[in-house]
């Protein structure tokens, strides 16, 4: 590796530790009691483990290198767009937009075969189009709402949201497989016998 | 997937989330200014999207989904041994003792196959013979690197760590290809240029 590339991709790892300072709406339960936002960053490193966890639990044939390279990439935009929070309709609005001009710095700041690369895996898990694509969407919205149940749903209280307002987000990340439906099923049950999300 | 089986996957992820709440010595620095202590889980991420950066800069064929699995498992065992600081000898010292002790209740709150993979994959990173897990460390040894040079070597100086101190850790790092060595030999400079490790 030549000192230049170096440089350039120790600089790109300045920019995306960043990520780890952008807040989501979901709660960390603390050992002590009480709980702080989750960050983009172990959220990513939550649905890599899932990943780990579900990618032979599932019908398609995944290739396990290309899911979680999309896992590590899929929210690096974030770091100059913000997280956009599901149930927010004016934040969703503007959210193509706001991050495809984020994708330009992000992606920009990398040397240019590497910045192509990870732009691709970027618009590859945002089209949902591929088998790795879309269990990689499974993961990512099973651990939102994993997230949510394991802090007793404060965030969707704070937020007004309802079981209705769920659905069509956790719809299609139920009909990813069968292993999906099962477990979002049974955060459903969670969520209902402890009165976290209402109808 | 039966529901026993999701049940018992669901528990494993309420288990998992702790990691977010393990602080190990390197700081992340805050948007306003300042920083804060970094988690074993925003580590995770950070040495996947860096695993996704190098796997094709090393020499080695490296299998990307293995070392990618090999990097989301590898700290799993801190839930219940807590980080230890790469410059603490007597923490050093019961290291092992503790994280195997920590292995059998992490890896035995799985279902017993997936049990089994995930401690197979914490134990091949421990062992570091294979190229996966080579190529693992070096991103491992790297990133802590590199979170120091981001905060100014704020926790070097706190603990006192020389430039001699690091060489243990990480001459391994860099011998495991030119692109690790050119890498970190460039965090060594910015170290220097910064005044953050005394010789």
């Amino acid at each position: 590796m030549d000192p230049a590339r170096a440089a350039a991709l120790l600089d790109f790892l300045a920019l995306a530790d960043r990520l780890k300072t952008v807040e989501r709406r979901g709660l960390v339960p603390l050992p002590g009691g009480g709980a702080r936002r989750e960050n983009s960053a172990e959220h990513c490193w939550n649905l890599a483990l899932i990943a780990v966890l579900l990618h032979r639990e599932v019908a398609a044939e995944i290739d396990l290198g290309h899911a979680l390279s999309l896992i590590a990439v899929h929210d690096l935009v974030e770091i100059e767009a913000g997280d956009t929070y599901a149930y927010d309709p004016a934040g969703r609005a503007t959210q193509a937009e706001r991050e495809t001009a984020a994708a330009a710095i992000v992606f920009g700041a990398l040397p240019v075969d590497l910045g192509r690369t990870l732009r691709a895996l970027w618009e590859e898990f945002e089209a949902g189009a591929t088998p790795e694509a879309r269990f990689a969407m499974g993961c990512d919205r099973m651990q939102g709402f994993l997230q949510n149940v394991l802090s007793d749903g404060a965030a969707w209280r704070a937020h007004g949201v309802t079981r209705a307002d769920t659905a069509p987000r956790m719809d299609p990340a139920m009909a990813v497989d069968p292993a999906f439906a099962t477990l979002i099923g049974a955060l459903y049950g969670r969520a209902r016998a402890g009165g976290m999300l209402p109808e």
